[in-house]
């Protein structure tokens, strides 16, 4: 049976997938107790030979998503949220525990963009283009029924299109990135100013507490889902002009806001978009928004194809 | 022996192409003779079949280029520069009289970013951009090896990306599109507004005459190039978020001027572009070049595979 590897910032989360898509056992591994890629690798790897061992079956496969991941050589480099920041091979340290058995490993984007192929909304879908809305923006891209990688794999990064020239300044270096505007800390960023230009203090903390005041009507809280529909709305419309999607999934904290976020998304990328696309392409949150943890460890499973 | 069909406002170039990508023979249908697409189809059917005589070989397959042409159906609809504006079926025409070997339809762009693929520079690589910047902008997208599609094989108009909001207006209904920008008529626009706000009259009359003043160092004829590259540098930095290509090719008659406009397309891509892409993606001119004409005979070839 195959086995999805979520590897997060704070947690890994290690699941047994059956074919349908089940998560039949799964576990969750602490990455703060580890001090190199290997001794993190060295835990879940037993925690699958453990899972395995509990539930009387044999790991056929093993699909891991993990931030800035290349999926052409399986390694990792320079992920901002995990500890270890040097360049290693992901792919050969599990090699080394499993040498018998596939192991695929992509960037989490893709990988749940890939969960949503094999057990999401994109079933039987060509072309279309998932958007991860959290921390970050991340994002793969299906063409042709296969996701797009591009040169060394790193293709789908349009959380760094620049939407506004000369705008906020981004991690990245620049100014003006989508993911400024959309992402978590951007999005509260743009309530605060806003509260600050209506004179009063923010009356949220974070983007659940923006969700809920939006639910009540509040002005601010609304305008800012106004604001991140128009730069996501901008932003789409021009990628439909690259890949011609017939279908964008939103998914991620952010996005649990649903149709706060939906409608002024919807409405500004119309209103942006060639008239040749219009109307045609719909946008709807992810299959996996349910339950996003199982999510990110169904992504992973999938990449076993 | 296959043909390749170029299909364009003014004239039909029909050409006998062999495996190399040569062009053994060719004839010109003029388009203005015709009231109605049956009736140029079959001029062209004649033609096909009077080359294959003379040159003593059997036609084994037919690829078509033609504005707004589906690839999915073969149908051409709204073709802005055509008299016959009806949606029709030029799959269904060719093949009633070529019933027996494959006919192939596809817009030009597709089929010139084919002919790169098959004839030009863009032979093993796997992800390329080709753009031809002409009347207007068409582009083709190469991803995995193959020509992206999309829905109702409507991707690559990546003229349409908005890059100016609220820029100048668009045929399209919108405004502030690449193309306005970039285009031959666009270009020509940016001369004349620097001419005027530098206090004298245009010294061309086209992209042509611009692109001898700027090699002569005429001061807005060079600023018309370094607005153009710019706008071409955004754009396609945000298209690099979307497919990350390694190579962008650059085709078409505004492409002519060469380095005069490539030189700033280079320098404002890479200050637009997300680092992790910097100084790996090559934008070269088409390997096309020499002979457009030619090029768009052997692109509708390629369409063969």
């Amino acid at each position: 049976m195959r086995f999805g590897v979520d590897i997060g910032g704070t947690n890994v989360r290690v699941g047994l997938v059956d074919r349908a898509g089940n998560i039949v056992d799964h576990d969750v591994v602490r990455c703060s107790l580890y001090e190199t890629a290997a001794d993190l690798v060295l835990t879940i790897a037993y925690t699958i030979l453990r899972l395995a061992k509990v539930n009387g079956v044999k790991a056929s496969g093993i699909g891991i998503g993990c931030p800035n991941a290349c999926p052409l050589d399986g390694t990792v480099e320079n992920a901002t949220n995990l500890k270890f920041k040097q360049k290693f091979s992901l792919k050969e340290l599990f090699h080394q525990y499993f040498p018998d058995i596939p192991v695929m490993v992509d960037n989490d984007a893709n990988a749940a963009a890939l969960g949503e192929m094999v057990y999401g909304k994109g079933r039987g879908l060509s072309d279309y283009v998932f958007v991860t809305l959290g921390t970050g923006v991340g994002s793969g891209i299906v063409s042709g029924g296969k996701l797009v990688y591009g040169l060394n794999g790193q293709a789908g990064e349009i959380g760094h299109m620049i939407v506004e020239p000369d705008g906020r300044d981004c991690g990245c270096g620049r100014k003006g990135c989508l993911e400024r505007y959309v992402a978590a800390e951007g999005a509260f960023q743009t309530y605060v100013e806003l509260c600050k230009a209506a004179g009063h203090s923010p009356l949220a903390n974070d983007c659940r507490g923006i969700s809920d005041l939006a639910q009540a009507g509040d002005a601010q809280a609304c305008q800012t889902y106004e604001i991140m529909g128009r730069c996501l709305g901008m932003a789409l419309a021009n990628v439909a002009c690259v890949t011609a999607p017939s279908h964008i999934f939103v998914f991620g904290g952010v996005a649990q806001a649903g149709e706060l976020l939906l409608e002024p998304f919807r409405r500004h990328f119309n209103r942006n978009l060639l008239y040749c696309y219009r109307n045609q392409i719909k946008i709807e949150l992810s299959g996996l928004m349910s339950n996003q943890h199982n999510a990110a460890i169904l992504g992973a499973a999938a990449l076993l194809g």
